[in-house]
């Protein structure tokens, strides 16, 4: 944050951090202004709603790790390598955070998935969104896979990306509730195993 | 319900109800007393609060759903066929949701866990004990697969049946988000390649 973030960026990151813990509808409008240390009036100049506030937060995070995810699956490695370098990563981050605060946050844009799915439209459409073009990137690396030969062809299709997401979300959402990562140390051999490289 | 349910159970019963479509926090003690048309002071009769009572909704919902699974896990058939016919029996469940309500629920006990992880110890307690038995159930049956000649050995360990376990949640996710049943057409070919079938 710092001292050159604006009070909208401070909302975005207490809300961002407060939703990663304890999810949407535990959080009010009061307890984000007070982390972000922002007055509750002035919220809602830079916000309608808590609803609008959220799909902010998805938006943003999204954005950040889509670039993330591209970066790691771009490349002149073989595209079965750059699968491996997104999970690694994917793998690397929750670790991260482990390490800083102790617990394992999971994934923002799946919590909120869970708990909210069709209760708030506009959030909803947002991680829709966010949820297919993760598939579709892991989509387009499949097909890069099966022109450079690490992939076989027949599981370079849409509904296998979609597999692989739908498996990492399932993958973190159980090592958040153990609060450990020790399964994911095994994230990668079975991704291999839908993607069937060995 | 019906007539012989008590008070006790219909609250039991709403909380399970409100919770699959609306998550944890989102629901209050007075809405779950309202539609179990109980008074909010027989509420405290019953449940010392709204996290006991979270408790039980678990207990209750993985007490009759480990039924359900020991039941399609358990037969004369190879153990695959006995896994496959679980997996068919979970999206049919969310098949026939879907068909009484227009919505996919999910799964109540995923959705609990994205939302609340270490916010409320009993409520997880509870719910890393059901995913521990789901994982176990499918072990077992791996193992059975491994004796039967229906599963490669190398592939009935217990982490493959984390995986399995896995998988599933982050597919009734990706259903649930999306609010159609589509991608679940997928689920077991995609079972298939964790547990190396084909």
């Amino acid at each position: 944050m710092g001292r050159i973030s604006t009070a909208r960026d401070r909302l975005l990151d207490s809300a961002c951090e407060l939703m990663n813990i304890r999810g949407y509808a535990a959080i009010g409008v009061a307890e984000i202004c007070a982390r972000a240390d922002v007055r509750k009036g002035s919220f809602y100049h830079f916000f309608e709603s808590k609803q609008a506030l959220t799909v902010e937060v998805v938006d943003t995070h999204w954005q950040a790790q889509r670039v993330a995810w591209h970066e790691r699956l771009t490349g002149p490695e073989p595209a079965s390598e750059r699968l491996q370098r997104l999970i690694a990563w994917l793998v690397e981050t929750q670790r991260e955070a482990w390490q800083v605060s102790g617990r394992v946050g999971g994934c923002l844009l799946g919590n909120l998935a869970a708990e909210l799915s069709d209760q708030e439209a506009d959030v909803q459409k947002r991680l829709t969104s966010a949820f297919d073009e993760q598939t579709e990137l892991v989509h387009t690396t499949l097909i890069d896979g099966a022109q450079d030969g690490s992939i076989a062809p027949a599981y370079a299709d849409w509904a296998t990306a979609r597999a692989v997401v739908a498996h990492v979300e399932g993958a973190v959402l159980l090592a958040k509730l153990a609060g450990n990562l020790r399964s994911l140390d095994d994230l990668w051999p079975h991704v291999r195993r839908l993607v069937r490289l060995d």
